[in-house]
């Protein structure tokens, strides 16, 4: 755990798996320096993959995203969003009724395609909810959130059902200092005041480093000691790597910084086996 | 622990702590017989205390809305609330700079008339918290949720102050079935988001035991066996009467039901020395 | 989630996960009638795997403890265990230095044959911890609860260092009604002192439902959606199977008995899709 | 919340709160300077309590060890210890029946002297718990850890009484570097492993503020703002002593030290209204 340069790290991985939002891009846009590291590791034939814990957009839609931004080479097939393994999830386990759910129309039109009804807290009625057969929660915009996450509590009282919670993150950075609560932390009030938990999706859990890792394995790309995972954050992005197996670098660029970096892995006991300020020194 | 009369258990008491919501009242108005059961416990000059998790209003506000609702010979000094404990801890601990609450305008009035300034978060500029010298989660009504939630954990992660929590209860009910998120499940909210644990006031802490047991101590009328606490709820009255010492009676008209109580008890551990239907049986 | 016959819903699978104890054996033998389900299943070239929270056993050891209970054909290959997870783990990830452990002398010599030395706590000397480079938990027996749990804080205390839970299980049954202190309630206890989150391996975790089914999978054997996972325990084998993605049995021979399960199912919000009485019903 | 000299601050109260261990002695012995402090607050006739989490002594047993080490002075009524606390609780509601402890035979006699037997959980008959009506953690010392934790677990898990942690320190310091895991860590675990809650005795509760204030107020020495609690540890002697109305000191001879004291204080939320090195300085 020795801060050095990230080329020179990452040069030594056969895949490398990068952490979006404070490793290739924050609250001002893209990382300086983020399309020449990128250049060079396909330079180097060096598979690249972006798990990302947002449940809010299609894999187009974050690669879309990347090229407004500035950063080019980035394909849809290459991004796996935490919202990605929610919709599996949702195919494989829930085969009739309707899909409650709590965020955007069109986070619920992305993730909720497969086949299923899916139905806004706001419209659904309380005394009605025989054909309500799974509730997610997606993103923390798009309802109001002083009625409808008593609403939300609610229908969970009164009926028994599986819970899917699309992203886990509890905040997002909006600029330098501040954040907003996201979904995460809303999921996570409601788990409290009914005392249960959901079932998590997103970094640290494992669905997107299977799904990105097993991806590449078949094709025989890879084993675990060849993948490198990049982050800006010990709980999800390092703790999540080091569990999978892979080895890790934290970054400086984005939730963790470099006044206090050694204060938290030291409080938390998540260990990256590197630290750089950036993906570009 | 035996299924009993209510008042052959009160009777040989000389003081009773009652719940307010739930045991005198509940979303229906007044419990049926309440009026019948204080007037029989005042004639036999047994003292009434009422201890309340409501930090939204005075105790004059209080026995007003008891009077409204038919029962009478309720005063307000009788009236104990836990919104009066965070009151008397500002006067103690806050003596200077404006007190940034979480609430409605009038529970703000009535809890922070102690000389100090308040100041509601949505007029807090971000930039300038230097005035600001302590916050208080007031109530879960009078703010926008989706945008004074995320600003509270951005004020708290800018500076370091004495967080109080007025009302720690974490829901509170709206019907036979359904609840409401309270500001004690907000302030939780705010908590994990910051991994910080406020000042929270309210059963079952200690605190409204303590100011309705000296007020009546000091005059000579009662030892803590000579007290009975009576509430509708284990995790507030019940454990908090237990923790002081008093004996407990646990009623059914309110967050716990006939149908589940022993499951309750044994699943929490919370053991009240009595269970009574209602106050009036 | 209707209880039927086990058989019938199992041949309706390619492959089938068993959870060990409280399925195919419990404290007082085999289960009744698993043989039989084996040799069922096997006649219709179901694919068998056992997925058992052990650490303190290898895979033949395991393979050779159903022999001798008197159920055949279940080969060491065949079993997989929380205890090869933490092997895997370490191998990855800790290349030098020695690793410290609590838990017996055999326990070590299985999962840390790695290449690593391993010392146990007892032997640790507390003013020289430079060559200890990570601390495995992995039983809850083979070393002095009285001295070693502190030993084990102020080791913990007085390096950072990766801390990997080999068997997250908190409790495991000694007779129908008593349960022993396991090593994940050893660790919870000592991360609860430290402030601190540990790496957990076992069920409800992927780990062990990822490796399993990536060696039938590369072999082109299953999709998820054709493997079927029975547990008798809620929040390990039904949750961690239903976050997997895989259609879950909850059999009533071990932690989850008739009497409650309905109300656990409510409570906890895990819900599997079918319920049986045993693997032979 | 500025350094500043003890005496100078401790002068202006009428009453002073000390905590023991780490204020007025440590694992070397007395605090230095400890006698001439104590002297000068008598000579100020400043009234003086020590209000210690501590279930194993007696208050004579407490003053005898303050005078062995060469603190003289301190009579044993002016001792408050959660131990007390307990006991009190266990005679004002356990009537009958045996009372279960875990800790050492003499904790258990002073403790629990009020006229009930106490049987220890080393002698308890799993199948025979009638008689048994109550549960109380005295001490980390005095059992078999590998054992009677597990043994604890089952009495529990077989009859719902109350339960009663008469310390809920979850550590105590055993040198400058090293602590040793306490009766409210044990506890902690026992509570996990139920998913229950006790009743815990001790600060940062308010019984032993609530006892020493009323001991003082009816003989109308003080009033709250007229106290002040000085101790070494944030989350029971400060936040209990800001929690009851006190004015705080925390000193930096126990539990935190000089260079963290600035993180712990803004990581935790706890704000003393001073700092000072000792109560000598």
């Amino acid at each position: 755990m020795f801060e050095q340069s990230f080329l020179a790290i990452a040069e030594r991985y056969k895949v490398v798996f990068f952490d979006s939002y404070g490793v290739l891009k924050n609250y001002k846009g893209l990382i300086e320096g983020a399309q020449a590291t990128i250049d060079r590791l396909r330079g180097q034939n060096i598979a690249i993959r972006v798990l990302t814990n947002d449940a809010s957009r299609s894999q187009e839609q974050q690669a879309d995203s990347f090229s407004r931004l500035g950063l080019h080479g980035i394909e849809a097939g290459e991004i796996v969003t935490s919202g990605m393994m929610a919709k599996h999830f949702l195919e494989q386990k829930i085969r009739d009724g309707k899909i409650a759910y709590l965020g955007t129309e069109n986070s619920a039109q992305y993730i909720l395609q497969s086949g299923l009804e899916h139905i806004a807290v706001r419209d659904i009625d309380l005394d009605n909810l025989e054909e309500i057969s799974a509730f997610v929660f997606l993103d923390d915009e798009g309802f109001d959130w002083n009625s409808d996450i008593s609403k939300t509590v609610n229908i969970l009282r009164r009926k028994v059902m599986p819970v899917i919670v699309a992203n886990s993150d509890r905040v997002y950075p909006v600029s330098r200092n501040d954040v907003s609560v996201a979904t995460g932390g809303i999921a996570e009030l409601v788990e409290n005041m009914l005392s249960k938990k959901f079932i998590h999706f997103g970094k640290p859990d494992s669905q997107m480093f299977i799904y990105a890792f097993d991806q590449l394995n078949h094709r025989g790309l890879a084993r675990k000691e060849e993948v490198l995972m990049v982050g800006d954050t010990l709980h999800t992005d390092i703790l999540g790597g080091n569990r999978f197996g892979l080895d890790t670098v934290l970054v400086l660029t984005g939730n963790t910084r470099k006044e206090s970096v050694h204060n938290l892995i030291e409080s938390s006991g998540i260990i990256p086996d590197f630290i750089c300020n950036s993906i570009a020194e």
